[in-house]
């Protein structure tokens, strides 16, 4: 028999084991009181098991309200469950209900997290994983030896196709790999997908055509099915190589529909993420959602970056790099897509922190916002990483590159 | 210009009226830096606004990591954004990524959840809502002046086709109304969904040509796109009338198109929602996910139950019960699913507390596990709710019934 397993962080005032045993019996069989028909038979073939218990600290309050069982303290604990796969199959949005779905109600639990999973083997055989990773985006954009630097059209709302076209013009010839539009920007009146699309893909084609150097556009194609399928075959048709979506906003099955299409690199936002992760004590770890992700098929992962401007700490960053790039199944893991308050300043960090080049670095202000134009901000960033994997700092890097000299001026010695 | 209108409950050691600022600017042009391009008049015409800021009381510590602002207290408050309805249109993914996005993110805030939305008028030319809500849901069961009262087949895994199918049986020829999946059980190597479709739709269709009543099925068809869509179409094939799918598992794009098929019922469970909810500053408030389905075009909706099994309070079931009931566009409000740990001792205070019976109340052990069997359970709730309609007490409706006085005995006087 073949098992899916997965671990939780959970708070109780129950014994750690008893709770366990009340998340696996709700996850399977689950209700309040015996029923007829259920065998010890039944049981053994397909209940949840409790597979481990590492008991962590105590807490004295509980995390979450709701919690109705009584004790002294609450407990906390990593807790692996592990489901016989026959009770799904290969079937992703039942796996998701299986993993992450009533046990967050439980009134025995004052904290539940859903932190990692393990997949069977023979799931590798349904789910081939990213199509177009990190070698994907690599052959697509002929980057090798250092990150893909990319940046976001902005403002997000309100620039004509024209404008948006003119500045990608000006990207381009800087030299960027890639260029993303921003999450709320999908279809709308003021610049609608196809004449954005017709006027940007004239200047990344001329420019592919005059340099052999093509641009990755992740075009947002966040929609309702059929639009997403209209939009995704415009893209195929205008040669372009990605498309993005935004992944909590369409879920799962939508995604992994797009993702199954797989002629364009998948560019996955995980905007509204924080909803399920920052919460301590309730949600997903990252290790977990990205696996899911991995098993819809996305090629690309946003995963914030150092020193960013949100609430996110470095070191969940790095975590998140390292758990995208860790083999799964497929030969292709996900590329980490870093963002947030970037430009060149934490190249150094990152590349210092995660030791790798597999990275999408994407900076929006720190290359819009250069103070001599986004061509200089472009410049700045393949600086910044050129001396991050030579093996200067900072200061020394802002003395040897004019450009990224300026970008220090302006956001700063520290990043 | 017609406005999309989004209220959070906010904190924050900023002035509130500051961080109401921050998160309309995070979720239109968003950026740390001004850029080139963003005029006065882009402003104007395409940024969020803070529509009002209504300060409520303050905290000493923060509720949740990484806020980085300063301040000597944490304030909270209600604040509404209005979005320019034309910077995404009729577009649910991306209106998701509007009013619940990066915005979970920021590191000003130490608490932000999604409470309430309110939508432009023009959506509804283009959302119809439930095609078979409340009233659908009643023309398709025969059902009039009470709740549909409905099971859950148990246990949720092992049973095969045939097993499931002589429990329909029982079902049916106890009157009940509705049954449905566990959420757990799609379309598993030992029930598959065509043969359980097949086995149970002759007990359904025998006893409806027998009878003239036809018993709602939701069949989960929870699954990739094109594996639902097959088996919407068996269903509908079968003279079923419903088919049930796990709305968060799936997403709003799988979930919108299944509704847009317009044949069937669908009846939404909602597990995961606990990873939204049950953090106070945290997510998404049930008022506000409500809606989002609606406009999906949901037809039934779960909403837990008076003294439930789980963690919520009945003060929070009571409200989410009115929401789904209030009106929204289209003629037929959205039909509230009341179950977990239900048997008929609830039908008191739940009729008394929402004086409706527009509900779909459901029992899983409290109809299959009642001391005379499932038949006697069936008639024990239809009992309860025609004693609670009555205005008898729950006392003087377990003297005047025998199954009810006999699932009295059993689950005892106090739900």
């Amino acid at each position: 028999m073949e098992f899916l397993k997965a671990t939780y962080l959970i708070e109780t005032p129950l014994p750690v084991d008893d709770a366990a045993a009340v998340l696996a019996g709700e996850q399977s069989s689950g209700t309040f009181v015996s029923v007829p028909g259920e065998t010890a038979e039944l049981r053994e073939r397909y209940a949840a098991r409790v597979e481990s218990v590492e008991p962590l600290e105590d807490v004295d309050s509980p995390s979450l309200p709701g919690c109705r069982a009584k004790g002294e303290a609450f407990h906390r604990a990593h807790v692996t469950i592990a489901w016989p796969a026959h009770n799904f199959g290969p079937n992703l949005p039942t796996i998701l209900s299986t993993v992450g779905g009533n046990l967050f109600e439980l009134s025995q639990l004052s904290g539940v997290k859903l932190l990692d999973l393990e997949f069977p083997e023979s799931f590798g055989e349904h789910f081939r994983g990213p199509a177009h990773g990190v070698r994907g985006s690599r052959r697509a954009t002929g980057v090798e030896g250092r990150p893909l630097i990319g940046t976001i059209i902005k403002p997000s709302v309100g620039l004509t196709p024209e404008d948006t076209a003119a500045m990608v013009k000006v990207l381009c010839d800087a030299g960027i790999d890639f260029i993303k539009d921003d999450e709320l920007m999908a279809n709308p009146p003021h610049s609608p997908f196809d004449k954005r699309v017709d006027a940007v893909m004239r200047v990344v084609n001329d420019h592919a055509e005059k340099t052999g150097k093509r641009v990755m556009m992740a075009f947002n194609i966040t929609d309702e099915r059929d639009e997403m399928c209209r939009h995704y075959n415009e893209l195929v048709a205008q040669e372009n190589t990605c498309a993005m979506v935004s992944l909590n906003s369409i879920g799962v099955v939508g995604v992994k529909e797009v993702c199954d299409w797989g002629m364009l690199v998948i560019h996955g936002h995980r905007n509204g993420w924080g909803m399920f992760n920052r919460c301590p004590t309730l949600g997903m770890g990252f290790a977990a959602y990205q696996k899911l992700w991995r098993l819809a098929g996305v090629d690309q992962l946003h995963v914030n970056g150092i020193a960013n401007k949100f609430w996110e700490p470095d070191d969940s960053v790095v975590a998140s790099i390292a758990s995208c790039l860790a083999p799964m199944w497929g030969d292709d893991p996900l590329l980490p897509v870093v963002s947030s308050g970037q430009w060149g300043g934490q190249a150094f960090e990152t590349y210092r922190r995660t030791q790798t080049t597999d990275l999408l670095y994407m900076a929006g202000g720190g290359i819009m916002a250069h103070p001599s134009g986004p061509a200089a901000g472009v410049r700045s960033l393949q600086q910044a990483w050129q001396a991050a994997i030579d093996g200067f700092t900072l200061e020394q890097a802002a003395k040897r590159y004019t450009e990224f000299g300026r970008a220090v001026e302006k956001f700063g010695r520290k990043p």
